[in-house]
């Protein structure tokens, strides 16, 4: 009998793939499901996805396990697709098809989000968010995409060798769960509404930041991460996604998490996602990483076969597998008994019922119908791709030289491997773009004479490459070098081995800058690169990094340079020395600094050493002055405003802060609102991203160094002018999280800054005794880990000895 | 000045680029040169070349440093590209021109010299080395290439993690030097010759076997290599080149050794090479690698400026840059008295006499004028190019399945991300093959039907991708998966990070072992992989390995298959298991075990655990005995023959040994041959590789495992057939190195043993006292390494911390 299954299921999973041209949406009008419940506009998605799954035989229930859902052609329900990806604009995917030619043909292309996250601007970021889910829409409206996309990757961006932190907003969880909120509702829309624009995808669930770093290839890695890290820093962001933002559906991921795959791990899918976070619509799925289910069987070795390791993936709450393993084993696995008819349903039923939720059985009611070619690449969607990429850009060193006028009779020499970049610019998960406006295309249009030299990077690998670099640079008034990594050195599978810039690049900078002209480096990519030599070397005047800037980032970049617009970004990760990678292994996932194994700590928060430069760092073109005005307060306030930009002796009593409060979530119960007002006192015009940071001894050491807890991004303050940015702490803001995981509120002294280097400060104290706000589900005790005694074929790297929780 | 001097040069080297395309010959009959001595063909090449040399201006000396040479062209110089590769065929490089059509648009393309190394065959290398020199000479007739190429790689492939492992023919001293000897005398000819028929350059000198490992770039890696380990293991097969094969040309390496960038090193350039080796030709040059003289500068870091970095290496002894950087910077060294005009006539001759030996200024007195496009790819290279491929491929498990002749009612599923390989046989380096017969092709062509699947490896990452396998093994008698690894994991630049086979690949084996029909795999690329899992499996019933068979390799790897051809290959390398590369870091040099850093030592010669296969491991398709006869002998010769596969009791005594040889070299002297009688004993006619290995108990411990000293592939043993292979052993086969490097013979037991699983052994004993062979000149205690204080940009990566020698 199980050959039976299997030779079946092949041969149905085979001919879904004929069926791909024909998506769409099922004909509930004359359609063979017209009478189904499922067409039953007036039911609730449970009530319709239900009725619809109960007309599936087993055999189509075991079909529709895979992301390349055959769909049930006896019932009129087409093929689907699962897989579509959106990361920072709608992007080639299994799901996606761009036209040729004519309509469909591009979509808007924004920075990848990594800049994004450097504008620390939420609304930009819904903003961009609504307008990819507008165009999603539309290409779904011409048969050319599905509704749900496997976007946003939302894991913190621990460690600059990190081949994928492109994808993410940043290292810090607090920016990452505020980031991805106002994403989600771009995607999404408002929660309320009868039907979602979009589903997004919040990954990879959890702990996965790694590639392949010396021995460990993500598909096999087995990250130890203790209780407090977990809680502390890899899973905000997730349970904003799933608790205070409803995302629709989520990701497990390739790692195991203390002898655990994700994607088994009925503790990491069951307790925390779905009972601890109250993620229990039915509307809600996860699918596996591809080919993440395969890679539970190996190189995981986790489960004893093929069909256990299957079985235990779907019972651990895998709902979809990305790939076609569930499809080729589940037939099996039921056939031993391993899984039942109901396992299959409750599957089944949060994939159908998601598609009901977001309009898929209800034809042109759906509002979203409409949206057509004519919504894509407006003029609306243009301005906000250049304005997300103004926006993230960030000035690190400027003596003066910026902004530099470029006038006619000027000339450039924008020289390296990133001056012509076209492709470069979107980073990975890019779709095709309405147009590439490279460095090189800006320099253009300011009407100076440009003189382009690719240097090194190009094919020539010797320095026989580097002879037209001379030559433009000889005949130029000014020098701009846009070098630093891309995607040939940071991608999905490749982590970085150095973060330092490479020899040839420095090298051919540190000549350029014997030249007696002006020299400006534009540092490219996500993973920061060690700038130190470009910071001692007092002939370069400028540095700015600008990340992967997207389809209007050479235009972006050219603006900052000569003052069209004023730079506000702030860099969204922490640059570390070079020598930070021979510090601590990228296996490493501990945050706090650990004298025995020699690591100087992770982030911002607990790097003990000194940056190159911090996390929240940027320059500006003019110069801000902040003061603290009296707060919004909580009942229990009290306060007294010691002098114009120094706040203290506010003190606040734990328990009558927790028991004043009634929401269901006690971290999200307010704590109080400090109203900055932040003074251009320059002549410049400019944003100005307001970032609170909290300090202060409270609770057990080790302490953090800070911690974000709040941000806001002001818009366009003029000369002299003034506005007020609202930094609103919670109670979770105000907490820490104790070994086990539970977030606790300390008596203590605290301390919000405004700025890395603070031009304002707030003290305050809370009394009384501690109390735990929120309390973490322990892992059970006798939770299995790697059932079967792992092989040794697929041993981690040097440096790697795990040892388990 | 020093501007005037660098502006010139640009420009000088700059249109160097322009007069590429007039390659050629200078014209010593009415050309400005014909009244220079360079052109009478009577005088010796020193003579020449320096009276060419004389005639150049300073800034035309200055001018043709570079690898990229513009030559005079106001003497009828023309420019001269010295940068030409050949490492198994003429391959596509700067100075090699392939037609798009016509003649010359194809080169015939061997196999890696991984594989040609498992022939253990040095007469097939003579053969293929003759064969690329004459279709070099071909392609440089046409004005198609120069009359240098950067052949061979002769590193010993320590590392399985080794990118460029690849390129050179294995891990084991000795058979490097038996194999490059054999490689140089078919590519340079005979040493006696007028003319050679090229130059071939040995390379990377020394210590270079890394990519990017863990932070540590080959640019910048300073390897940590002591005496005893350099001279022992790093340096024979460089010994071999210069001191006994007088190959025309080095290249140092990117690395330093010892704290010093090996092309900025006149201890080793100098004092080793050209002294101690009596490599005193002019005609005789050192070229950087590409480009290593930048490299010096940055990121070693070595030379305060730039132009000290320049004078450093070029007083240290290399002739050429592979670059742009003399160039640029010997102006400014000159002018700052850093080099004066000897530094540079000395390379520069160095490099014209050069091309005197190759008759460069000779016209068509030089035979190998007349060599054209009929001598490239003839029927001979044709079957060479798969008679290599053949003699490398090795069987590593059969369960009796094979040989398995296939007939036209035979259906094979050819499976797997090498089934369809056309140029991932060539492996880098590579040029234009006439064709590639992949394994596809090969298995069409036996007349079967063939159900190619590609599976995991395409572009789908997906299991997706796998459904059209299951389909093909259906409907199939055999199964053959065709995979391993390639140049996307291991290659130039890229080291792997692991030697398990990809878990993808080995389930999908696993589920194809479970169909009840006969298993092939072909585990193909050149490092090793974990091959446990497959040996373990019952269900896979052969297991070959093919590395990067070339042109002709699909067709090869048929042949054994089908028992057209008989395997006889060895393997060259270690396999070992995967937990190896979690016990030793990449950077570690030295071969010994070390309890300390629990590393189980390096090669078949140091490793104190149990290897999947062991160097030199190899099946047949028959069985073989040996028997030892009495070897001719030297003078102290005694010699009773107990049994008939072992002799024992002869002793020599070494004062006797060493006085009565008068070679110039101590270690060459003869010290006996032992004739193997090899019988097959089986039914099938096969090749034989007579592998002699010496141990046994002589010198201080740690003692090796054993070491290979002689081998001989005896050919076509048919049924029944004996034949004799000489196994040569020197003074220097019983030799063994000390701390400080010296060569020395000791007293006590010796065995030589007759293949990995013994087939027979002899006995012996040396007397007397320990004897230095040969002093080896240590390093100056002044030695300068890295006069400044290194930066720290460029920190090597984690496990890599360095202590300088």
């Amino acid at each position: 009998m199980a050959a039976f299954f299997i030779t079946s299921a092949l041969a149905l999973a085979g001919s879904a793939v004929a069926q791909l041209e024909g998506r769409g949406f099922p004909d509930c009008g004359n359609g063979p499901l017209k009478n189904n419940t499922v067409c039953d506009t007036t039911a609730d998605p449970l009530t319709r996805a239900t009725a619809l799954i109960n007309a599936f035989t087993l055999q189509e229930k075991l079909n529709n396990t895979g992301s390349t859902s055959p769909g049930v052609p006896r019932l009129g329900l087409r093929a689907y697709t699962w897989w579509q990806e959106a990361l920072h604009g709608v992007a080639d995917s299994p799901g996606v098809n761009f036209s040729d030619s004519g309509p469909f043909r591009y979509a808007t292309s924004f920075p990848q989000p990594i800049l994004m996250g450097a504008a620390f601007d939420d609304d930009l970021i819904r903003d961009v968010a609504t307008v990819i889910s507008t165009e999603a829409r539309a290409f779904n409206n011409d048969d050319r995409a599905g509704l749900d996309f496997w976007t946003p990757n939302i894991n913190p961006f621990k460690d600059s060798r990190w081949g994928r932190g492109q994808e993410t907003p940043g290292e810090d969880p607090y920016h990452l769960s505020s980031y991805v909120a106002a994403l989600i509702e771009g995607l999404q829309g408002d929660r309320n509404d009868k039907y979602k624009r979009l589903v997004a995808t919040c990954k990879h669930f959890v702990a996965y930041d790694l590639e392949n770093w010396n021995g460990n290839y993500r598909y096999q890695f087995d990250a130890q991460v203790n209780q407090q890290d977990l809680v502390e820093y890899y899973m905000p962001a997730f349970q904003q996604c799933a608790r205070d933002s409803n995302v629709g559906a989520f990701m497990c991921s390739y790692n195991a998490l203390n002898g655990v795959p994700t994607c088994a791990d009925p503790w990491l899918l069951q307790t925390i996602l779905r009972e601890k976070w109250n993620w229990t619509s039915e509307q809600q799925w996860v699918t596996s990483d591809c080919d993440s289910i395969q890679n539970v069987y190996l190189p995981h070795e986790y489960g004893s076969s093929r069909e256990e390791a299957v079985a235990l993936s779907l019972k651990a709450g895998t709902d979809i597998d990305c790939g076609t393993y569930y499809q080729e084993h589940l037939p099996g696995a039921y056939e031993q008994g391993l899984i039942n008819v109901t396992d299959l349903d409750t599957a089944l039923i949060r994939q159908y019922s998601s598609l009901v939720r977001l309009g898929y059985f209800d034809g042109d009611a759906v509002p979203y119908r409409s949206l057509a070619w004519d919504d894509v690449n407006t003029p609306h969607a243009q301005q906000l791709a250049h304005k997300a990429a103004v926006e993230g850009i960030t000035l690190l060193k400027n003596d003066g030289l910026l902004p530099l006028p470029i006038s006619n009779g000027t000339s450039i020499a924008l020289i390296g491997p990133w001056a012509n970049a076209t492709e470069q610019m979107l980073g990975n998960y890019d779709g095709i773009p309405p147009y590439f406006h490279s460095p090189l295309y800006a320099a253009q249009q300011t009407g100076a004479t440009v003189n382009y030299a690719a240097g090194p990077g190009t094919l020539d690998p010797t320095t026989n490459s580097w002879l037209n670099v001379w030559a433009a640079a000889n005949k130029s008034d000014i020098i701009v070098f846009a070098g630093g990594i891309d995607n040939s050195v940071e991608a999905e599978e490749m982590d970085r081995v150095t973060i330092a810039w490479s020899a040839p690049q420095l090298d051919m900078i540190g000549q350029l800058a014997t030249y007696g002209k002006p020299v400006i480096v534009l540092q490219m990519g996500a993973g920061q690169l060690d700038s130190t030599p470009l910071i001692n070397n007092a002939n370069v005047s400028a540095l700015l990094w600008g990340g992967y800037p997207g389809q209007d980032g050479g235009v972006a970049l050219f603006d900052i340079i000569t003052g069209k617009s004023a730079p506000a970004g702030r860099l969204p990760t922490t640059q570390y020395p070079a020598r930070y990678t021979s510090q601590v292994p990228m296996t490493d996932m501990t945050l706090r600094p650990n004298s025995t194994t020699g690591s100087p700590g992770r982030t911002y928060m607990w790097y003990n050493e000194v940056p190159v430069f911090e996390f929240g760092y940027g320059l500006h073109y003019t110069n801000f002055t902040a003061s603290i005005e009296t707060p919004s307060s909580p009942s229990s306030y009290s306060y007294s405003n010691s002098n114009s930009n120094s706040a203290s002796s506010a003190s606040y009593d734990i328990s009558t802060l927790t028991t004043t409060c009634t929401t269901p979530y006690p971290d999200l119960c307010p704590f109080t609102t400090f109203p900055i007002t932040i003074t251009n006192t320059g002549t410049t015009e400019s944003d100005y991203v307001a970032l609170g940071f909290l300090a202060g001894t409270h609770g057990p050491a080790p302490r953090p160094n800070k911690r974000l807890v709040s941000y806001q991004r002001l818009h366009n303050l003029t000369a002299g002018e003034s506005q007020t940015a609202h930094l609103n702490l919670t109670l979770g803001s105000l907490a820490r999280v104790d070994e086990m995981g539970n977030k606790v509120l300390y008596p203590g002294e605290y301390a919000l800054l405004v700025d890395t280097q603070p031009l304002a400060m707030v003290n305050f104290t809370l009394g009384g005794e501690e109390k735990v706000l929120d309390e973490w589900p322990q892992p059970p005790a006798d939770r299995v880990k790697f059932p079967r005694a792992k092989d040794q074929y697929f041993v981690g790297g040097y440096g790697s000895e795990q040892v388990l929780e």
